[in-house]
């Protein structure tokens, strides 16, 4: 039997994993733990190309210990067997520590926990999901895969705040893992050598960042610190005045952090439209909604300025490539974030972009300089690349 | 004689006045007090064209009050005749009820100290030179002129931040008075009507900020809720991750309002270098302080990546203008934002951008099809021209 590794993505309230193939790609099985630690969990287990029943169980699972426990039994009752030869995690941040992927020991364990001041809401749920795999897996090996090890090449310059220095920050940024498997296949499409290969990649789900590609290497990118700068994001605001914060202290009273959490739950699309889900968004600009209309001005908006900046940066750009839910199906956003860049050699075709597709494919005019993509991202897949290069 | 209008721009430890004949444009006298309310102050008056030598005096001014009286003492110690149609204040923040300079009464008055949230270090001590004006120049017409006023024509969608609503925020924009004088001169020098003039706007001082400006309206600008958002500036940050308060109250115990003063009196080039004063920066980077060179190009790079998406948001761009004492005088900064953007029609003329020149003069290349001009900017003269039409 081939050589499979469990991809386990690790959050505060969820457990989604998948068992991947590594010679076919082939998924074996994938499933989501939901309502972890709520009255009322729910798992989905789908074995094999995921095209028949489902299996799943309805019940309480107090932590992640017992969902793991959960998607065990699954795998027992509804196959496949469960045999990987490793276990890849995905962890949110990996600090100036991790600068790529690490077989998990005691020493990583820690230093990951080490880093939850810079990802409260990521790193000790991911971490969680490494403790409970590595119990549940006696002697197979863990990895650990970092979202923000594929931007440790930004330059100085890009990651360098104009802040005091003793406070130790510096722009990180996310989406690595898509931003690795996205750039590769861009490439790959393009037919380019990725060393020689200039991308934007726009990446457009529940988060959302833009990252600029230079020869393969990530040298500038919206999120920073933390994933809550840059882009509108389904909750997340993005930009924003950094006296914001200082403001709603001295003129509401409102807390730092009280103020902190809702920048990162109730913004984005969510504050301007009531929505955080695009689909609904869309669907309410449809009927009319003025303020689901403002939301996704002030959405495609950002993008433009920030392809725009980017442009800036790297002078010449292959393509301009877009994954992610928003990013793979949203042909009004990819129009929207793009329309009248022509005169910087960016032109979509109406047509193509508009097509109802999935998969790879080409969205931009035959004339354009610089290519439109839409790829597709596989962050599972990547991180099992990632876990198997480390075997 | 002709009609004079006083203009007084009224920081927090100094007040700087000019004495405008608004026929002539020409100055009939101007100063400035320094230290205000420290044990040892500064005047230093210039009458008439300023070559002659200055009246000063040296002695503690307590308060903006003492220090007005000691500008009025001057005037009748060295000249001229203090005899202003009206005074002209300069007023940081204008918040959404100002959107033209108004002539001065007990509401607008109100209505300025209502915003000093907004602007804690700014609109106190601008109304204070307001209320000394008043008593000073009894029946003299009082005039506030707004550094946000310009920026009254963004669109809803260069406005809204991402953020709940009931926090009652918005992007509102400064440096409107240069940008409003720039601006004209630049289409002037272009031989265009305003409004078919396309715009970005490189206000570099110790603050700075990018405006884009679309048929001589802004319709977007770096500078957002607070002057403290966009580009690195002398002593501010400008942009950083909005999770970055939060972050240091968590990991170091850094209180929001402490935190706020770095990021507005700590950071910018003086946190990158060690000094917030450009000419000193570039001492230092010649000197081979890397810190400084790194300072250099973190300052650089975030007005190329505004250029940039100030370009895609404008498409087309007439003229890319610098102004402040940075964009007036500083060549290698021009040369580093528009470095290598000729793939956009951005081209700057190596020699004439070099020249050891000053006053208003192109500096692009001859072929550039977005030309780039310095543009010295008059903030005193637009506070006159402003006060004089509601005469
Ligand atoms: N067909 C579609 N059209 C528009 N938006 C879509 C479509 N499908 C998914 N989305 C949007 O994609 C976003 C989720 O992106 P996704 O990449 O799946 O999330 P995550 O970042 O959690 O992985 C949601 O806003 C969703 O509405
Ligand atoms: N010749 C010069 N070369 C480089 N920088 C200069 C030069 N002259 C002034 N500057 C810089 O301009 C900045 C002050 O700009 P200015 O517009 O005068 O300030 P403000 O914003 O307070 O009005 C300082 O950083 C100063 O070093």
């Amino acid at each position: 039997m081939a050589a499979r590794i469990l991809v386990l993505n690790t959050g505060s309230s969820s457990i989604k994993y998948e068992l991947i193939d590594v010679g076919s790609r082939e998924r074996a099985a994938r499933g989501l733990v939901e309502r972890v630690g709520e009255e009322e969990g729910r798992l989905t287990h789908h074995a094999g190309d995921g095209r028949g029943r489902p299996y799943t169980c309805e019940r309480a699972f107090p932590g992640h210990a017992e969902a793991l426990a959960a998607v065990l039994e699954a795998f027992e009752k509804a196959g496949p067997e469960l045999d990987p030869v490793a276990v890849g995690h995905r962890v949110v941040h990996g600090g100036t520590r991790f600068r790529e992927a690490v077989l998990v020991d005691d020493g990583v364990i820690a230093a990951i926990e080490e880093l939850a001041p810079l990802a409260p809401l990521h790193n000790p749920v991911n971490l969680a999901g490494v403790r409970v795999a590595r119990d549940a897996f006696p002697g197979v090996p863990q990895v650990a895969v970092f979202d923000t090890a594929f931007h440790r090449t930004l330059p100085p310059e890009a990651y360098t705040y104009a802040v005091p220095g003793e406070w130790g920050v510096r722009r990180f940024g996310f989406h690595g893992t898509s931003c690795a498997y996205v750039s590769r296949r861009a490439a790959e499409l393009l037919g380019r050598a990725p060393e020689e290969t200039n991308l934007i990649v726009l990446h457009l789900g529940n988060g959302a960042s833009a990252t600029a590609i230079e020869g393969g290497r990530s040298v500038d990118t919206s999120m920073g610190l933390t994933p809550l700068e840059g882009l509108v994001m389904g909750t997340r605001s993005g930009d924003v005045d950094p006296a914001l914060l200082g403001y709603l202290k001295r003129a509401r009273g409102l807390d730092v952090e009280e103020a902190e959490r809702a920048l990162s739950r109730k913004g984005g699309l969510l504050a301007l439209a009531g929505s955080g889900d695009m689909r609904e968004v869309r669907r309410r600009a449809a009927g009319g909604d003025a303020r689901a209309r403002l939301a996704l001005e002030v959405y495609t908006r950002r993008i433009r300025k920030y392809v725009g900046a980017y442009c800036a940066l790297l002078g010449r750009v292959d393509a301009v490539v877009f994954t992610g839910g928003v990013g793979e199906h949203d042909a009004a956003t990819r129009a929207g974030a793009l329309a009248g860049m022509d005169r910087f050699g960016l032109a979509l075709d109406a047509e193509r972009n508009a097509a109802d597709a999935s998969g790879e494919r080409f969205v931009s005019a035959d004339g354009s300089a610089t290519a439109v993509l839409v790829v597709p991202t596989d962050e599972e897949w990547e991180i099992a690349r990632q876990a198997l290069a480390l075997l």
